[in-house]
């Protein structure tokens, strides 16, 4: 009889690999492994055999970073999403992206079930679940990580039993996840808040300190929201963010550290690498400074903090998101020009930003000849800008003790000028 | 017969220097000068002595520094406050507080009126007059600049009419407000907004190329969300600030470049330098990542965005201001620990925090032995918190064209391992 | 010589008719009347010839009312828009359509002015003012009532003088102004909050005693948030509002009374009769419990708070009018079904709805047999979701002194009963 | 051996009858039943003694009215809290006090455990185990119902067989949960969210038809957002509230009927029956329309849904609850004054409001002799305020086609008055 099969998101290392056998063992399974390239860098055909090699029935291996640049990234640089103020975000937005593949592979294929090898407390195992079930509200999710209770010696010897290979690094205090859009590293020491983290967590960044001595400029040029050149030269995207990467991780730029609030409920500290985001993001808010009207901005500023969280929390596809997103693309309609960063020794600086869409007015702004706006305006503005607190004081002036130069270092000078201490 | 008063906020620049004569003639009040230590730097007893020499019947020298640390800075950090995400607010916070004095010192003296030295496009005035009149609804207040309509060479004519002396400086190109929160740098070149900012700009902060070669480690001890101790040792706020303004601008950090909004309706491009702000916010909010549940955490960055714009937009002595204040003080009640940053060539990274009052648990979070989290609670969590998504998506499916592995690149392994494009 | 022309929003009032010479006189203008049909339900006819009586020099009758329902009224109703939470916007959404309309036969006739007659403390000017320069940044606008300092009794005689005739019912006590959204009551005893409204004040709504005293019941049929049909039978927007006009305000259905906050910084006490836009609204709120997700529907709650501030305060045509819309629309793709109210003696209930795109799911929420709902999943629920809490509890449990039954009359029954007062 | 204790939380009814042998049965502890008085108007006596007929080892009966108006009711109500605009939250209300309870009991009597009745697809179960834990982390917490997996006749069953007698009112097709602020119905026929709900569903409340033929007027005092009296007589908020319910109930106000979104993700259609809650939220507003500033009023109704979302999900004794109270209370100190409702056939609407720290000005607001607002400042106000928007279209006006009299049916009169259509 024709076994059914499940589809599972394959990463070479050693919990996917243990996967293949258990799933099997406690499922019935066939297992189709999928390997998905969104920029971590790996030597994914290796990956891919590997599957096989420790049971697969078939191996995918899929490059998805022209997708992930655009239909990911390019939405959340549009929202400068940055999960409470500081994470790009780059796990989270790649989650949507392999659900959504191990989805599409499962129709292929004919499967009935997914896995993905996340634990019971990261945020990663919710991204999963609840972006499969949005797409695909009736296939059947494994997270056998989640569910075999083994000790990391029991996956060890389980790994023994069924010929799959121990991965040399296995003692690598870190563990890691990177994409094109960041790179992210988590325990060993870094479960320590107060201690920094050693400079061995980093790969895409150098330190500071060992960074050129010499400054490197480099203009982005935006289109509605989005990057599409790097000085000058015309690039898609995943190949400027990939080259950003390179340029900006050089200079020393893109480190954070954070200590995070889970979805799950629990604070942990992460530790990210995100050169080519850390920059993008903050060129493309200069852009929006120049070029969204006021009211526009300060609203949008709020909306972000909404978008990351949900982005964050897992509701890549959900109406809410399609709102946000409908919200963002009305009004990246302008933004459009270029922003010029300066990158040094870990400090990425805007130094200029222009647009032909820019809403600066030299004639408004400006304080020397050639200014065009009306100073009495202000008269007629500020009386009614503040008339409901003055009603408020008027009303309430009395409940007031009257002010006094309490508690101030104050010298009077009168004609001719002499000195007194008054209060 | 005795002439009626009018305290005028007095910098010792032309403008205000001018206007002493200008409302002796125009609205023939006595003119009380008031010079206000904000922290600025400048020697204040020469500008008291000047503002008696070209005509006022008295001058006030301030020492606010303390007050300005106390009642305008700190409620500001505990917001991490900064206008459209730039801006630490430093001239913003320093309005309201001047307003107050001349309030007070109009109420010592039984002046009727008081005046200021503003424009008709800035936001200063509109924080002078809805800060007055909120204090003080009755007290009449005069904005000569904004009124005489001079030109730059009839307001000098009538200087020499008048014997105010001229500066020397009077072709620095740039104009310049400093407090101890920063130093704001407007005109000349910076009104081009694709131009860098010239070395010329600044004086509190070096160029990251000039700064020490050696990096340099503080920690800040917070209590209640307010500093208290550099590098262990106890220091009154406005000394912390004042000492951390040197020690960062030394490293080049609080450099800032910004396209903003100002509530008269234009963009203006504005350069600031805030060393201590820039470290001490990064700082506090650090700490309260640390300290604070991740529903406050998250509620008050929505809320610290509507608090920057009302100070930047003048409504500080408002009961809005008075209503956040209680809210962001009830959230600060445990956001006392320490923070060590890293100062290097214009960066300044946070390394560590600590606080007794952590919410971090390392119990919860580690990956390693000691793991005291439910990982099956993942499971349930899970099917509800996706579970709008998931029947959303259930009712909606036959909507939606099944996906497909459109536009990817796709190799398959199978075993014996051979490849083929799949789609 | 060949006079300008200026477009004059025309209403047959006395100040509109005095505006027509004085225009003529003040600033030498041809003056063009426009009058425009938002289904206010006067004589539109009578008022276009008397506008050329009184010295236009042509006079537009135009009927708005279908572009008036289809491109104003959908997108608030769509945003269930309620300013400070009571008021629908009436007249503020009728502004931007007559700005839009002056805009046009300025156009066409090669005018280069318009002119409105609102007063200088009202919201009207604010918002045709922004909305004519949105439209037409260079056309100048006139607003005579505002500019030529008449008392009543100056500007009777001037209306003498001009051959204007004067309106019988010049000592109506209130100011009126209606359009198909709804009728607005200003002046006289209103100006006394304290003052219940006298039935002199309503128009279209009767007493609620004087409300038939069978019930009525509606069907209302939306399509993407749209309604369309009334008790089954399809109908244009325009005339659907006009019809549940009729039939709610014969129920005593729509009247609001309301202190609101102007844009020009005071307050006001209004009166609105607003029969199908109350129902309408709370028919619309109720299909999108039905058919929005949580997320979306609890987030879009705070942004109608917003859209209704930029609606009231003038900014219909803006970029973030825009965004909002787009936002919405994405909304609403199925907010489609029906919705059951029924009208009594000034009641509105809704007492059902229905939907082919219900996400009510008889399954997950019946408490009887057919349960599909997974009740152990709430226990890895609740224990994620209050962990927060939990953590923050733990670590402050000590600060807080135990808890104790204090203050409360108690009483403690044990087998075999007996009872006593514990506390 | 002394076993260990448990408190119960005790209604009388079956299945928290049937839960004090399974609780001893399963768990083994003794059962300290405590019933609460919330004002839902039962004989509390009756359940008391229950309790220890069916095994409780102890019984208490605890009159939590006050507590329950004055630290539950009273926050909400300065909130104006409404679920999704609807719910006035009064379960939501009474389970963080029955938690508080529950907690304080267990202490008093030395017990290790805490039980609710709630299975496992509600909100309350939510409520109850995060309050619980907020307020003693340590506390084992037992879910009968969600936990023993009967169906009704198994649970019939049980109750024989361990002398739990039937309550007669078994085959109630509703069921209830009522406190002071309001009385929830579910279940039945209320399932199917197009059925009205019928008579049978209501006790508080006759229906409008049903209702007296007079109208009746109440006016409420508040101080400091606190109602303090009815009618002008002086009453404690739980006794306000009680009359309140009864004397609207007459008028058959408060009905709502609600799709609301649960916390544990499914929607359900839920009935109130809320009189006091209803009319004391609308008087509540209104006389904070009177007395708030724009700002603040403004700023408040974004805040209140999220303090409605708070309560709802459970998180009453929480940093952010207590952060959301220091902020209202700061906007309450001025909300003190009258306001006059007017009650009639399901009709609660406001008619006059009025108090000594009142905003509304009548000198500001009339249009007649009085007026002392500036009308001119308007023109510059207009100017700034619409500038972002006008600095924009200017920009883009290009872009944009001209603006045609499209689709309309215009006339247009010259002298002699002619007609025609022209477009």
């Amino acid at each position: 009889m024709m076994k059914e099969k499940l589809v599972l998101a394959y990463s070479g290392g050693l919990d996917t690999s243990v996967s293949i056998p258990w799933i099997k063992d406690h499922y019935g399974y066939d297992v189709i492994a999928m390997c998905v390239d969104v920029g971590e860098g790996k030597d994914l055909e290796a990956v891919q055999s590997k599957a096989v090699q420790v049971g697969a029935i078939k191996s995918y291996n899929i490059d998805a970073k022209e997708r992930f640049a655009n239909e990911f990234i390019a939405p959340a640089l549009k929202a400068n999403a940055l999960y409470e103020g500081k994470y790009p975000l780059a796990s989270a937005l790649s989650r949507p992206l392999i659900s959504q593949l191990l989805v599409e592979v499962a129709a292929s294929e004919g499967a009935v079930a997914v896995a993905h090898g996340c634990t019971g407390k990261g945020n990663d195992q919710v991204r999963f679940e609840v972006s499969i079930h949005a797409l695909a509200p009736d296939v059947k999710v494994v997270a056998p990580v989640r569910e075999w209770g083994f000790t990391r010696d029991d996956e060890i010897r389980y790994a023994h039993e069924h010929g799959v290979p121990i991965p040399v690094d296995l003692d690598n205090p870190f563990s890691i996840d990177a994409n094109l859009w960041g790179r992210a590293i988590e325990c060993g020491v870094l479960e320590d808040p107060w201690q920094a983290a050693p400079e061995a967590a980093f790969e895409w960044t150098v330190a500071a300190e060992a960074a050129p001595d010499e400054a490197e400029t480099v203009v982005i040029g935006f289109e509605q929201g989005v990057p599409v050149s790097l000085d000058g030269q015309p690039l898609a995207l995943a190949e400027l963010v990939a080259q950003l990467n390179g340029i900006c991780g050089k200079h020393g730029v893109g480190r954070i550290d954070h200590v995070e609030n889970r979805l799950v409920g629990i604070k942990s500290r992460e530790v990210y690498e995100s050169p080519a985001a850390r920059v993008l993001i903050s060129a493309h808010q200069e852009l929006e400074h120049l070029t969204l009207t006021r009211e526009v901005l300060q609203y949008k500023m709020g909306l972000e903090l909404e978008y990351s969280k949900l982005i964050y929390n897992g509701l890549w596809f959900s109406p809410l998101k399609a709102a946000f997103d409908a919200f963002i693309d009305s009004t990246q309609a302008h933004v459009t020009g270029e922003v010029r960063v300066k990158l040094y020794k870990g400090t990425a600086q805007v130094t200029g930003r222009q647009s032909a869409y820019s809403l600066y007015r030299h004639d408004l702004a400006t304080y020397t000849t050639g200014d065009s706006f009306d100073h009495m305006a202000a008269v007629g503005f500020i009386s009614l800008w503040g008339l409901p607190t003055t009603v408020h004081a008027a009303l309430h002036a009395d409940s007031e003790a009257a002010p006094k130069l309490e508690g101030l270092s104050v010298s009077v000078a009168e004609l001719p000028v002499k000195e007194g201490t008054v209060v």
